[in-house]
């Protein structure tokens, strides 16, 4: 069986927000039958795995109103318009954790939920840091905690990684790829 | 520094769809300050790590109409109201694959987008498989796409995986945790 794409027919914004917008669109089945797809537009995001001159990975730890709960994450940011992924990393890591990095590269990038948003996310590993100091945006309430392999490996165990990025970054950490 | 919950003023909803609802509330940060959160409702996910009998893992392929693309996933459907979890992997497992298993486990639950999105994608391990016949949903265009662990370890190096969930499966079972 070959699979083929949906054909658009119509488009309509439902919510054009501050993070998302919101499109419904009419589309066409390769069997010519019609149906509607829900899409959440995001600009991307992009994240950082990095490691301390302590050697300890940086995990923030932030409260996330969608699933009311305080959760770990790597730092991490939405893309702007216009903007260079590394410059986005570099700027998200230094605003949430205070350090600047020397070199970023480029580790994975996936679509968290391709079923119905169009955001892909990036994950970039920061090399060689130096604690510069942070730099927070208005309505961020970030702690950042370093932690060390072994503590890593036991979150992770625990199932206390809960956010996709994070989950990604650790295990690419903790595994031997 | 203590992290504290955003408290919820009012609440809106935009849209209530077919596989989403969005909605907006009006919030108070910790500092006093009000702020909006746009926030979209999903019922969470549930997917399944499967090996056949000839030891390959069962990866589908499937067009993505939010990401206009073909990607390689593990069986994974939407939950139902109502429906427990293994239910649902058993349910999507056999619709999407042909294959029915005596023993499921759960290894992963995670949270895709937690910064605009309430949903939770739980990972399956599904065992003892057995072939009785697929059942694909109306609009469903899946191909079902066996591989074993050298194909998948020479797809993961590729970055050929980029969905969040089967990401998070295939580094499971690629690596030593």
């Amino acid at each position: 069986m070959e699979i083929k794409k949906e054909k658009k027919i119509t488009g309509k914004t439902i919510y054009n927000g501050n993070i998302l917008r919101l499109f419904r669109d009419e589309v066409e089945f390769p069997n010519q039958h019609k149906s509607a797809r829900e899409v959440v537009e995001h600009s991307g995001g992009v994240s950082v795995l990095a490691e301390n001159e302590a050697g300890n990975i940086l995990l923030i730890k932030q409260y996330r109103y969608p699933v009311d709960e305080i959760i770990y994450e790597i730092p991490a940011g939405k893309l702007e318009i216009g903007e260079k992924i590394e410059e986005c990393a570099s700027r998200e890591l230094r605003e949430e954790t205070g350090y600047s990095a020397k070199k970023f590269s480029k580790l994975f990038e996936f679509y968290p939920t391709p079923g119905y948003s169009t955001e892909k996310i990036y994950i970039y590993q920061a090399e060689n840091l130096e604690f510069v100091g942070r730099d927070l945006e208005e309505g961020e309430y970030i702690e950042v905690v370093p932690k060390s392999k072994a503590e890593l490996k036991e979150l992770f165990k625990a199932g206390k990684i809960k956010d996709s990025k994070t989950l990604i970054a650790v295990m690419y950490y903790l595994g031997d790829f």
